[in-house]
């Protein structure tokens, strides 16, 4: 990875898994893929479409694991279809591996619980979707509740939407704050979320009950859509 | 369309065309699928995979716009391949149809152009990507400068990310403010962007006039990357 006037020559690749969450891929992929000079590459462990959370949307991966060179930026989204890959050693090696020798090790999302069960997070401050903090822990991070964490070179965002900020955060450090800065105008992210539900903090105590009643299913379970809580 | 009970019964379609903007179709899909009872459908002329603006994701749509039964809810993205099907017959006369049964014809970013080819904007309040703002007067639209702009069933969003936050009203419309709600922490989208850049009022003014520069090719064109502009 080198850095020029403004343009980066660097290789970012987005790991796909059948149960990603979309966003958590798409959101990343959006910021880092107008960066100057960068090639963003969806890969999966083969090359048929990876079938996104919901069943009803797939991407379809640019290149096999195996078929990946070394990536200057590894980024693991999550999702429940993480919850499959905890002890599945292909996954869990090549992470180790590529994480070896990258310049930045990132995760949306539970996303950072595949990197925990690679090990990498070991006695690392690292977050993750709200719901998903505890499990951090277990896998020897120091978990942090904010919404972009770093250490050394391992950065993980929080749930789902946290991408979009993580990787402006890392577009920043990759070209510079001027090129992030152009980057989110041209996608006009100026964001005003009509309600303040954005957090366990700020959401209503009904929202956040019903959800954490209910985290087992969101984390690891095919059960996404949500009902109306009782008020 | 029917609701009962925080669940509803409604169909929502996501047109895919060639050079769509990932984020403008992925943003607004990952609210919308969380919606107890919506099936969220993507929806392109044929069922090949449909390659974003990028060449370096394809999606793949479900149904072709032929299958596609009539939709509750319309949703155009934007993109620069929205500038190939400004005469484009078939998709036009295809969301005029859609639009005539529609309980909601929306669009996100430039997808709003599409609305007003097809003469769905005449006179009516709208909005689009901050770039492309005036092309929406050329199409019998009033153009307002808002991040959602409402009027009577035809709700548009303004650039690329701005479609998360239309989604999100949108999902209270259709299920109730504490659905959204719960949708919302559920991705926890409680935004902090790393920089203040989001908007033209707020960016940097060499970030702003970089951009404006080259409006015709971050609108129309396949030349997405930016340098860092001169300061």
């Amino acid at each position: 990875m080198s850095r020029r006037e403004g343009s980066i020559d660097v290789d970012i690749a987005i790991v796909l898994y059948p149960g990603f969450t979309a966003l958590d891929a798409v959101g990343p992929y959006e910021v880092l893929s107008r960066l100057p000079g960068a090639t963003v590459t969806f890969a999966a462990e083969t090359a048929d479409p990876v079938l996104a959370d919901t069943g009803r949307l797939a991407l379809i991966p640019a290149l096999t694991l195996a078929e990946c060179s070394r990536p200057d930026v590894l980024l693991v989204p999550g999702g429940p279809g993480q919850a499959n890959l905890m002890e599945h050693q292909p996954i869990l090696s090549w992470l180790r591996e590529m994480h070896s020798s990258s310049s930045w090790t990132t995760s949306v999302c539970t996303g950072s619980l595949l990197l925990g069960a690679a090990g990498i997070l070991e006695g690392r401050r690292a977050t993750s979707h709200w719901l998903a903090m505890d499990r951090l822990s277990r896998l020897g991070a120091i978990p942090v509740s904010e919404r972009i964490v770093c250490d050394g070179k391992v950065m993980t965002a929080a749930g789902v939407s946290a991408g979009i900020d993580m990787a402006l955060v890392l577009a920043g450090e990759l070209a510079g704050s001027v090129v992030a800065q152009t980057i989110q105008l041209g996608i006009e992210y100026d964001p005003h979320p009509p309600f303040g539900a954005g957090s366990p903090e700020t959401a209503p105590s009904n929202v956040v009950q019903y959800l954490r009643d209910r985290s087992r299913f969101l984390i690891e379970g095919d059960q996404r859509s949500v009902r109306e809580p009782d008020s």
